[in-house]
């Protein structure tokens, strides 16, 4: 069930309280040729290295963590376009109890074969006809189990939100002040927690948004004032952020800080992800790394300024790799 | 020059005071299900994460930073099969001074750009006919420069050494008493800082070296007691551990604790790199992977223990990534 409980900064402080001890804190790193060549300042977040390969396990132990202990016995479900799935299983082992995960049955193969690896039940449904939340509905009716939304949740943006936590304070031990904070985007959970947590510790921060090309519903929204839908379902690499319309807590918080949008082609986030690979060393999926390609096509400015980006997880297949890095 | 001053814990505690500012804590990490697979406790030190991309920056600040000022302004020569060659370059514009490496012409083209572009003079050489420390020599007394050897000088084997103050703090950390630490070994700089390291802070942990199959002169030596050749200057991807044999100063610190050393086809480290893309989402170059594939193998038993291993370094070219994510 969806709780209606107003998410501020108190909750992102609980929620890290909770989850710390299952959670690693990852790096902020920059590259100082780079900087050079960027004309400014790029710290850079990464947070593939995070237990489960994605920030969705800061959410997903938030959430598992504040249910009450015999919601907690009966098990989650949780509808996933891969990386919340695996971590709402990687979540419910560390707890001890039962998961179902509701996949699209196009999902990179990595993500399904993981998610039962690690130990949940995995129902497929197909992106372009079947409806995702019914199908979760009926299985946490019939079970009695507890929904895990992916973002529209209250303590998963709490959760998400304590990357900002870190972020802020790693940007402060090395003298960075921070002009802006750029997010991949989906649903909106990871950059709503994000704007919560730095409304308060470092308000000058803008927060911008990062989609794919033909998929920037938040960016839209943003600029309308309104829930903006994608036209299609399927067609970007960048299978994390494929949620159709930002969620419905989500907007607001964002809306609330004024922070604004940007969309890059597929072709700019293999490049990222090249890129991350050669200088940072990091494995980072597609939909990862959109907000790293925002900044380095000058779509959010780093010229003269101070930015940090989040590379948001490395779940993808091997073959998805080799893509980015065959552009030379 | 090399100098004869041996090195103890305390040089390379007083590396770590020297280096710190410029150098990053990575991350000690391991997986559940990785762990449950081996049926023991596998902690893999993500160094490829370390600035310059591998732990040789920690060699060359500790020597750097250990030069009389006079002798860091006239600037300094080293010769590197890469990565030594990119730490030489990175602290010396760290510091400020001038450095020149040489480096062996069939080095991956991504070192050797990586190298001139940091800002060092780069010349280049032929492994199978040149003598590289003679060239090295000659340019250090045309010029005034003083040599930084990649193993042989003590303040690089406690530079190196500062690695394994942080795994034993992490390991501590997460409650893991270490049976083994596995390194990949060229000349045996790191392995023979972390075994002076380990003999104060972790006394019942055995240093085990990993090398490429036909290139295990660290093995040979350590068990026939003597300085080993390998017969062959190339034909391993491993192309940061070629040495053809232990360092003067590294073998007997390493037979003083009764090190042993394994060795891995071409192959198995594919898989360990594949492997540590997938599993821990980091980008390790071949050499940098020995010790991992070591573990995976069983070369170096895992089940019913608890090992660390070193990735020690990530700058291969993209094409050996691609090569590594091929192989299913």
């Amino acid at each position: 069930m969806l709780n209606n409980h107003s998410t501020d900064y108190a909750a992102v402080v609980a929620a890290r309280e909770r989850i710390s001890a299952w959670t690693r804190t990852t790096p902020l790193v920059e590259c100082e040729e780079l900087n050079e060549r960027l004309g400014g300042r790029l710290l850079v977040k990464l947070e593939p290295l995070q237990r489960s390969g994605s920030f969705k396990i800061r959410g997903a132990l938030s959430a598992l963590t504040a249910l009450k202990p015999a919601e907690r016995e009966r098990g989650v479900v949780a509808y996933s376009s891969g990386n919340h799935g695996i971590a709402i299983a990687t979540a419910a082992r560390i707890l001890g109890c039962p998961s179902v995960v509701v996949m699209p049955a196009d999902a990179p193969k990595t993500k399904q074969h993981r998610t039962q690896a690690i130990g949940a039940e995995v129902v497929l449904y197909d992106r372009t006809t079947d409806d995702r939340e019914t199908i979760c509905r009926q299985i946490a009716e019939s079970r009695g189990l507890t929904i895990v939304a992916p973002f529209d949740d209250p303590m998963v943006i709490a959760g998400q939100g304590t990357i900002a936590l870190e972020i802020a304070e790693q940007a402060a031990q090395v003298g960075a002040d921070l002009n802006a904070l750029a997010v991949p985007c989906s649903g909106g959970g990871l950059a709503a927690g994000c704007t919560i947590a730095l409304s308060k510790l470092s308000p000058q921060t803008r927060i911008v948004t990062a989609e794919p090309f033909e998929f920037d519903d938040m960016a839209r929204s943003l600029e309308q004032g309104r829930h903006v839908m994608n036209k299609e379902a399927t067609g970007s690499i960048c299978d994390a952020l494929l949620v159709r319309t930002p969620g419905k807590m989500t907007l607001p918080i964002l809306r609330g800080a004024a922070a604004t949008g940007v969309s890059v082609s597929d072709e700019e986030a293999l490049a990222a992800m090249r890129m991350a690979m050669e200088t940072f060393k990091i494995a980072v999926e597609p939909g990862g790394a959109v907000a790293l390609a925002a900044a380095i096509t000058g779509k959010v400015q780093v010229a003269g300024r101070v930015v940090a980006v989040i590379c948001s997880g490395g779940n993808a297949d091997p073959a998805m790799f080799r893509r980015a890095l065959a552009g030379e």
